[in-house]
């Protein structure tokens, strides 16, 4: 039981046919990498697919060979956990426009035999969840058992509930918003700017120069940081505990909390690539399946079939519980089968990656019974 | 009744005396630039200071010869207004460090002959609230009616009652906090970073290569601009309105939020030092009266003799009401005269600026009576 799924590896496969984005353009020969946990059964109908977030990818469970970091939801994705790898075969890709092996800004434009960098059209969530869709094509997975996802992952598992209704039996919707507020905008606004005025970003062509703009990168990492934690949490954790016995009155760190979040952002800057950044801030502002229905939400729902969790966590800022609630009443509204969970947690959005027991007894109920 | 003072022009003053700050450093020959409004009566019992805050200085009331824009608490200060120029001799100061004319880092070293930069020593405070008692002696006012500030300003109007019990009658402290929050110093070390960060800030001197560090200085202004606005006021002013017609799928503004805020940032690049944006940011992050106190908040507040009022605004999240009445709870475990004001407001942090009728009534009546 709660074991880990061990060591595990990435595939990759190229999707058949073309994608046509909603921006216009389109994209053919679609490599995706992406990572399976736990077996298939014989009629096919225990696949879980799970969305990952703004910065995350394919590895969600396990470890490399020789590495020791798990993925990103190792927590709850194993024998025994809340997506139970002894009863489910899950499957985690990482998206299109990502850098982690899936066709991105960092991937060959074979058009022009260069790096597509900022040439690389900007995606929608429903521009991933159709992509997902052939996924599931090349996989022989008719039906989805479930649709699973955090945050921006969530978002796309509602997206899958409402575009592909005869594919998706159960939706798992956690930590998310039906559409970005104002402020979220404003904050993924800052993020951009700091990116794209960082002299290195060189108009987004930096692979040619071999010098990332990880300075802006930083930044806009340290300010996307601070709306995933609570403010209870960097209280808790950090406080206004120094670096040193006393203050220096200089300008380098002097509290905690400041060397934190710049090790934290430098991390970060090392390890994604900063038009990656830019296109999933972009993703997650336009997301807003109401708009095409004058903005009424349970009028946008009236396609969905599947049974959809909510989850919500008291202390996230970013998307709040009211924010769940909101697709919740407009679930109920549309008369869909819905359960909504809010989680007392203290860890802010990231709620949505510790395996707090309410959370996952709940998870994995959902998806078992 | 609720006019402007009308046309204002700014006073100038050298302190008398040597100013030893708490870095260690000391000031002399300290320049500082004020506005008064109103009349001093015959026992120079009637003046109040105004402190500003951040961003702020010294022109808080009327206008200049030729301009339409007012002083930044006009709607405040004024004939018939909350802090009332009939019945009161009003005191508005750029504090130093400032850039607006008093001693600060673009002020000529008298030691280097040059300009003071990154080397202009970091301020506190502490620092700047005896650099305002200085000020009083030059005014030859000996006690203040009361200190009156909002936010950074509010923390210099409480300091005030502590360190100078016998030169203070009354203190208004608004919007404030009695220290930051581990969150609230993460937001300023991204608005550092992001100056910093931006080669043309030249590790400080910058007025040297005439090439002001006008990116960074407009990040970290955005970034304190969405602090400074409630989530409510966004939503009820921007919403997700769209720039255009429809989304272009490019990284430059769709939404009107993103537009507004760099606009907003633009302007204050324009029109502030960089070195001196960093200067104060630090100044609030090292706030906390309760340090040399074991954190004991109503130990730190024993030498006050002032009567104190303490407003919040119920939709600032920067320095939330319950910041407020942790001030206020220290204040009566120590014995204190305070009233406390939680005032209904949507525009958030920045509610201090706006006239809202309960808490204008709340302040002339404190003043007053």
């Amino acid at each position: 039981m709660n074991e880990s799924v061990g060591i595990v590896e990435p595939k990759k496969l190229t999707l058949q046919g073309k994608l046509d984005l909603e921006c216009g353009q389109s994209l053919t020969d679609i490599e995706i990498v992406y990572e399976t946990y736990g077996n298939l059964n014989q009629d096919s109908s225990n696949a879980i697919l799970i969305c990952h977030a703004l910065s995350g990818n394919h590895h969600a469970a396990g470890v490399y060979e020789g590495e020791k970091r798990p993925g990103w939801w190792d927590s709850l994705i194993g024998p025994g956990k809340a997506i139970d790898t002894n009863k489910f075969y899950v499957v985690c890709p990482n998206n299109i426009g990502g850098c982690h092996g899936s066709l991105g800004p960092s991937s060959i434009n074979k058009e022009t035999g260069d790096y597509f960098g900022p040439d690389f059209p900007i995606i929608t969530v429903k521009d991933w969840v159709r992509s997902q869709s052939l996924l599931s094509d090349s996989l022989g997975i008719e039906k989805w058992h479930a649709v699973v996802g955090g945050s921006l992952g969530g978002m796309q598992a509602l997206e899958w509930s409402r575009l592909f209704p005869d594919k998706i039996k159960k939706a798992g919707i956690i930590a998310a918003a039906p559409k970005l507020s104002a402020q979220n905008i404003a904050f993924n606004e800052v993020a951009r700017q700091a990116i794209l005025n960082d002299p290195d970003f060189a108009a987004g062509r930096y692979l040619d120069t071999g010098q990332s703009p990880k300075q802006g990168l930083k930044l806009a990492r340290m300010v996307g940081h601070i709306t995933y934690l609570s403010e209870e949490a960097m209280k808790s954790k950090f406080g206004r505990d120094l670096k040193e016995e006393k203050l220096n009155f200089v300008y380098d760190a002097e509290f905690e909390i400041e060397s934190y979040l710049r090790y934290q952002g430098d991390v970060f800057s090392e390890n994604f690539d900063a038009n990656t950044y830019l296109l999933m801030t972009k993703l997650l502002d336009y997301f807003d399946p109401a708009v095409d229905h004058q903005g009424d939400l349970a009028r946008a729902f009236e396609t969905i079939e599947a049974q959809l969790l909510v989850v919500s966590f008291t202390t996230d800022w970013r998307f709040a519980p009211e924010r769940s609630r909101e697709i919740v009443n407009a679930l109920i509204a549309a008369k869909k089968r819905v359960s909504y969970l809010e989680i007392d947690s203290p860890h802010g959005h990231d709620s949505f990656l510790f395996a707090d027991e309410d959370y996952t007894k709940g998870l994995s109920s959902f998806l078992e019974n």
